[in-house]
């Protein structure tokens, strides 16, 4: 089964695809970012993000959809800022009929780490050692994108 | 001119479509409120929003859209919710290729009544009156994003 993980942003969004192999193996198919001036409008960084999303989901095929939960409390202009970049990827899954997940962080630290206040250090070995890769995908925003896939393709082997 | 104005939300996301004719005068041509099942996923009221105002953009046709801007402090969840269907409003009009102007809850009031603190049911009753209305549009959401559309309608008068 293929799944993309999503860890949500305006400036950078993180996409990472993967396959699960019925033995729950776990292989790299695509990875990377999107990234959108902050100087542009919000609702073109929005249609940006979201033609960018449809057109990774279209070349790769997922059947599924593993999104990060947002969870802040600092900044909250920055959070909603986020949330709507959110929007148009949980719209952009839904229009290719993608089954959708969320995963708060803990959950994602958690299932890759066993222990929810994991580094992003050891949470991003963990991603580069279950994909068996050479060294850890950068930047960061793809690795916790394939982090998220990476804890759905577990939730899988589970049940 | 024709103006479509959002008040944004998720249990309920307000629409007003309103023209300018040459002399300023406002008149109403549509409104009101898209409402999504709290117990639905997220993912699938956003399309619902998204579908629908698609639909109303299509039906209608604006050249503009007013949108309110959020303003959140107090529940951080549901801010993010409401940014959420933010987001998919603001991709929705990008794609109908509607210039999209957005405005502060301080703005509206300020347009509308001259008076940035004013209590909702003024700023209701000056929709009724510059629409001319025999009774304030219900409920009160579609009433908001007539109201940011009728804002949008004065910075054209001033321009």
């Amino acid at each position: 089964m293929r799944i993309i993980g999503i860890d949500p942003g305006t400036g950078i969004l993180g996409f990472g695809v993967i396959d699960v192999a019925k033995n729950g193996k776990t292989t790299l198919v695509d990875g990377g970012v999107i990234r959108t001036p902050v100087k542009e409008d919000d609702a073109v960084r929005l249609q940006t993000i979201y033609e960018e999303i449809c057109d990774i989901i279209a070349d790769t095929k997922p059947a599924e959809m593993a999104i990060e939960k947002l969870f802040f409390a600092q900044n909250v202009t920055t959070a909603m800022t986020v949330a709507q970049a959110r929007g148009v990827v949980l719209l952009a899954g839904m229009r290719a009929q993608l089954k959708i997940a969320e995963y708060t962080p803990l959950q994602i630290k958690q299932a890759l780490t066993g222990y929810g206040r994991a580094e992003k250090k050891q949470m991003q070995e963990m991603v580069r050692v279950m994909l068996g890769l050479k060294t850890i995908p950068q930047p960061d925003d793809c690795a916790d994108a394939l982090a998220a896939a990476l804890t759905h393709a577990g939730q899988h082997k589970v049940n």
